[in-house]
């Protein structure tokens, strides 16, 4: 009898799978756990998609999502060229890690508290890694110590998750020029967030930006992001993903999108209004709330440890996000 | 002024991307070049991925598409934890090449002619191939000579692609019983032939069976296939794969087709009958056409070389799918 186990390779035997926010099936449950847009799709986006459910689902996407990377490249004045779609930026996050970053000699490099996707990502590929803490207000550090300007690929979550902080694009260019790897700025939150950054990612030939339709265009379920770059680097990307990797409605939906961004722009403008009620609210209630840029606060409550408050919401079927790690043991994300 | 192309791995930068099918957009094609399934996905299935095109699209689907897993339990006799989804089987042989294989040392091997994503798969990972001839007639070779029993990872499309071959299952478990590594059985177009081979991967502990929705269930556009094997097999693959990899649509989709094979089958029934009709008439205008238990047959066209037949029948909106590799020169696939 074979042992299946030892045909699994060691590094992934050793692997501890990144963990997703609960999706559970609780009905009136209030879902606060995965940064989703409390907004449905637009109307024409729906009926976009819906007029798309027909006997063409039975041919392939097509491959390199062309039609969506002429509009994004219409919308961020660019050329297709430097546009990349995905199966959600998830994958091209993934991709960037294999494509850039050498097994066991390269190092992927991040803040922390940030997505806590890119170790699990540096871990599956066998790199190593660079954790450098962001300071006590989740600002930047000084990058004189610890950080390394050769890190083959550093991630930077801008809107930082999961504490909502914005940095500015002069300071984030700052750390793109100093840095002689591959620096992506992971923009998902960044439609709530006063600065984007994206003309780093068409200025500088080591620098991408990526973006996603999940969060702020309330597509999560159809899995659509993309990466911003130079064309030497799209392409390198385009060689290793899977031939067809974002499926065909997912390329519809996001197209219509592009075609209805007042919808989601004053969707904006209503989730950060409810962001700075729900801030001084909760202020008065003797929570602590960092500032946030994205559809997110992070807050410490009083009196009860975070993991309590965690229970006693989840029992109240609110659901929020509690994170086991150090920077981030006393607050929780909604 | 960094050189974006000196960030890119040299791996990455030899690769040849693997290049699918084409996916023209000329009005009144005649489209036989991607194996794509001539009839639509069932009306209760349309109508249930419409029924779910609304507010729902802004949440994440469930991250390793519990229901749909439970559902394909049900069909196959076995468990949900011997089963994992993906974004199309693609997704799925690629994981299968990053959880078994080791880079450098590791041996991707397969038949030639077969899935010509294999070897690309292997050179996008480091890793070793073993590119095995089948023989002139495709059917499986001696084994003695050339095959590595040690292999890592055995791919094997059963039936065969392109040439249409089917294999006996009582030949595929011999393969697998002297095989010491992994072997996946590829059966994209297992619905078109007489026997299938899941219950190997219930059987072995190193066997995998992959399936899709893609070709016999008409549902290309939205990207789930499956693999079928070992809990332990399947935990390790989870492990490694995308958060969220198959969309929501998807799984909605692929749940109600498996409430619709009755549907499918009758289309089974006439694409086969399709084929053999085809079979007998190419043959009496001189095409020679090898047996086929799939939705698509390989023929090699007289007088003029397989390449002329290919542009002409281009000219006549008809595409087909010609590979420029020594053992299918000759023919052409549709």
């Amino acid at each position: 009898m074979k042992d299946p186990r030892l045909m699994v390779r060691p590094l992934v035997r050793q692997l501890r799978a990144y963990v997703p926010g609960e999706q559970p099936k609780v009905k009136g449950l209030i879902k606060l756990n995965t940064n989703e847009n409390p907004f449905p799709p637009a109307p024409k986006v729906l009926a976009a998609i819906r007029a798309a459910v027909d006997g063409r689902l039975r041919l392939y996407p097509n491959p390199t999502g062309q039609a969506l990377r002429a509009k994004l490249a219409g919308f961020h004045g660019c050329k297709p060229e430097n546009i990349i779609v995905g199966n959600g930026s998830d994958e091209l996050l993934a991709l960037a890690t294999r494509a850039f970053v050498e097994p066991e000699t390269g190092t992927v490099q991040f803040f922390t508290p940030s997505y806590s996707l890119y170790p699990v990502l540096a871990a599956m590929h066998g790199a190593r890694t660079n954790a450098v803490p962001l300071k006590d207000d989740f600002c930047l550090p000084c990058l004189e110590a610890g950080w390394d300007r050769e890190a083959a690929l550093s991630f930077v979550t801008t809107p930082n998750a999961p504490s909502g902080r914005g940095y500015a694009n002069a300071e984030l260019d700052g750390l793109c020029l100093r840095q002689r790897g591959l620096v992506l700025l992971d923009e998902a939150y960044v439609d709530f967030a006063n600065e984007n950054a994206l003309g780093l990612a068409l200025k500088h030939p080591h620098v991408l930006v990526a973006r996603t339709f999940s969060k702020a265009y309330s597509l999560c379920a159809l899995r659509v992001g993309y990466l911003v770059g130079h064309p030497e680097l799209i392409a390198a990307l385009q060689k290793i993903r899977e031939s067809y990797n974002v499926n065909g409605l997912g390329q519809i939906g996001a197209q219509a999108t592009l075609a209805s961004l007042p919808y989601y722009r004053l969707n904006f403008r209503r989730i950060i209004a409810t962001r700075e009620w729900l801030t001084q609210a909760l202020a008065g209630l003797g929570f602590q709330v960092w500032p946030s840029q994205t559809n997110f606060i992070l807050t410490r409550p009083p009196v009860f440890p975070a993991k309590h408050w965690l229970e006693k919401l989840r029992q109240r079927k609110i659901l929020v996000r509690w994170f086991d790690s150090p920077e981030v043991r006393p607050y929780l994300r909604m």
